[in-house]
């Protein structure tokens, strides 16, 4: 029997180690045979020597099967996946989705919560009074089977590896490692059975990787474990050098989202739901990514996405009344406005300022178990780029009471930088990355 | 209160810890408020963006003031330690104590029992009958006032957070960093009390570091450390690219050693006895190199060392007459010769690979609790760069039993090299490396 540390001695040198050496860690770790203090001692180790692909493919397989694994197979047509690595006022799954299952694209999602800086998707979702997001697997499947679409909650037996992982990597300061950040997004995403997997990795300062070159190499990481694994996966990076849209906060996202649903959403937003919505349409139903394109833009142009948004919040006990008439959402009691300093452009934006900031107004958890105030948030007026005057409103805040909005207001305080000159336009639309590697 | 994954996370990325932080964490390890698994992937981090010399001193420091610091001001004169950082057949402090204390040199000395490949001072001394390694510390006082020199087991209150920290190297395989190394070594030279270090750093294939410059680098690492704790540090660098001297093992190292301190030892054994006994007197009288030489060589050949270790033999319990007449230490059961399998050179010799095989016959401890039989080991008849023939005894092993010895033999096989040509002579005195850094 070979002994952990000899293990970690490899790794630490630079080695490559075999699929069975890989696998006994994982499981070694799970059955509690393998203590934290080697695992942590490996991650670190992980974090400076990396994981080739090879040796990722075979750590995020065993990862996935840490628990059980879905199959989707009883649901007909290629089911395709969608997963963003994160960012601020990023509502896409809610445009994305109906607007995929209105084309024929049967989506079975699983999402996450939110937690530091970035929301999530089950948040966003759970702001629609009477939406649950707990279904089970029997009704899970007869959402999607009836409308075409269900997001529902993850289920704590996903991958339950990466959960003992990640928590241990959180208290160890081995978070930042594009091999660990890979294994962890792709065991989850391959234990959730779909046939097929498109990644948003986002890039820039309010993304969780934040330099390019960074979140290049985790899309091509991932798509590699995706293919090794059999799973037709691509990715594209988009970026987050400024929040998606102009609202952050659930509900505040759920009427951009609705605006957008009907043709009516921020350039910036539409353009990246248009572009993700057909790289899944071009997936789901091989066909070329210009025609899928044009199917994305139809189904909004058609209202089909639209119906199909109301269909899914119906049938996971959402009130449609809301979303019909977004007006009914509770409004926050109190709104404070930000305003600008000095005339000028808006050169930068701290995107992940303003995620912290929405966070301190209530729309945001810093701990697991913290409760959300699902009306809180911030209405940007202006993005990079605009010319503003001093006193100009920059950004509306919308929480709970006076102390949250003050605190707020002087985070903002450093989250624009105003220039006489405008800045260098930044790309929204990445690179594509696709398999086979 | 900053939190230590936030302090990982700082080495993680290669940035300087203040002093401060460095004490927060030796005491936070040794009171458990950090637990091992943040502390593995520190040193993991440790490994890969190493220690300047400030935190590298504050460290050392610290694990120094986590137990009892020897106060030697009891004893008159200019105290100096000498340590070596291991290697196989090293006998020196058996016979550099003697002489130094012979020419004045207060030696309060406290030494280690060996593990893994490497020997250790005390088992040596052990296997003389009676001597004793476990007087009280007043007994340690009367003894250096009454002969000048004492060797005593080290106390377990010295430096216990390196015990701690060592003993979670071992098992997350951190044990080969140059900082934690000279780390670990120097928080206990600077326990021990005296108020000079002598560091005899052995470098090859049997020592635990192996490359010149490492070992290099590990030295200038302690004489920094050394003199920024306000002790005058010197380190010599010495080669263990093959056993030193002829003898391996308890009581045949002992032997040897008294061979030595009759002036009759192998010649590589007494150069280096030679040149580390004149660092401690030039070191302790503040004298020049080539007199304190000169006053070493006159030691042993007026016997006033040999006098000084049956002095010390007696006061520590030894019975004299087994080093007086060697011929009445009890011997090996077995002896059984390896023979060369050709002619020519021997122009490598595997020097870890003779410790391994030492061990096997009996000699050491590959666990902490082994025992060990004084009288197994290895007695060599060739060394490097002698020409062979065929058949010609290389080395002769003495054991208890004959499966040992046929186990040991088999293990020789693949320490010798033998061409037809010799080798390139290595230099066995390498680097003097002094402060102040």
């Amino acid at each position: 029997m070979e002994r952990f540390v000899d293990i970690i001695h490899r790794k630490k040198l630079g080695g490559e180690l075999s699929k069975e050496q890989i696998e006994a860690m994982i499981h070694g770790y799970c059955d509690g045979s393998i203590p934290d203090y080697q695992m942590s001692a490996m991650l670190m180790a992980i974090c400076f020597t990396g994981l080739s692909d090879k040796e990722l493919t075979a750590m995020t397989l065993a990862m996935r099967d840490s628990g059980s694994v879905n199959d989707l197979s009883a649901i007909k047509g290629i089911k395709v996946d969608k997963h963003s690595t994160g960012g601020v006022g990023d509502k896409t799954t809610l445009i994305i989705g109906p607007i995929a299952a209105a084309c024929g694209i049967p989506i079975a999602k699983m999402s996450g919560r939110g937690l530091g800086f970035t929301g999530g998707t089950i948040d966003k979702l759970e702001a629609i009074p009477g939406f649950r997001t707990d279904l089970s697997t029997a009704e899970f499947f007869q959402a999607v089977q009836r409308t075409g679409i269900c997001v529902n909650g993850q289920t704590d037996d996903l991958a339950p590896a990466d959960k003992r992982i990640y928590a241990l990597r959180d208290v160890t300061a081995t978070v930042e490692s594009i091999p660990l950040i890979a294994a962890s997004i792709m065991s989850k995403k391959l234990a959730a059975g779909s046939d097929k997997i498109l990644l948003d990795v986002t890039t820039g300062n309010g993304a969780f990787i934040k330099e390019y070159d960074q979140s290049l190499e985790l899309a091509k990481k991932m798509v590699a474990i995706g293919c090794h694994a059999g799973k037709q996966t691509v990715a594209q990076l988009t970026s987050m050098d400024e929040p998606l849209g102009y609202a952050i906060g659930n509900t505040l996202e759920v009427k951009e989202a609705i605006a957008a649903l009907h043709g009516q959403g921020p350039d910036d937003l539409m353009t990246v739901c248009y572009t993700l919505a057909a790289h899944m349409i071009s997936l789901g139903k091989e066909i070329a990514y210009g025609q899928a394109e044009q199917e994305a833009k139809t189904a909004i142009a058609n209202g089909s996405a639209w119906k199909t948004f109301v269909a899914m919040v119906a049938q996971q006990g959402g009130d449609i009344s809301y979303i019909e008439h977004p007006k009914k959402f509770p409004q926050a009691h109190i709104t404070a406005n930000y305003r600008a300093e000095t005339d000028g452009y808006i050169t930068h934006m701290d995107t992940e300022g303003f995620g912290i900031a929405a966070g301190m107004l209530g729309a945001g958890r810093s701990k697991k178990d913290d409760c959300i105030d699902f009306s809180a948030g911030i209405v940007l007026h202006h993005k990079t780029n605009s010319l503003v005057k001093r006193g100009d409103v920059l950004a509306t805040l919308h929480t709970a009471n006076e102390t949250l909005a003050s605190a707020a207001l002087q985070r903002l305080g450093y989250c624009y930088t105003i220039c006489p000159e405008p800045a260098e336009p930044f790309a929204l639309i990445g690179d594509f990355v696709e398999g086979p590697y």
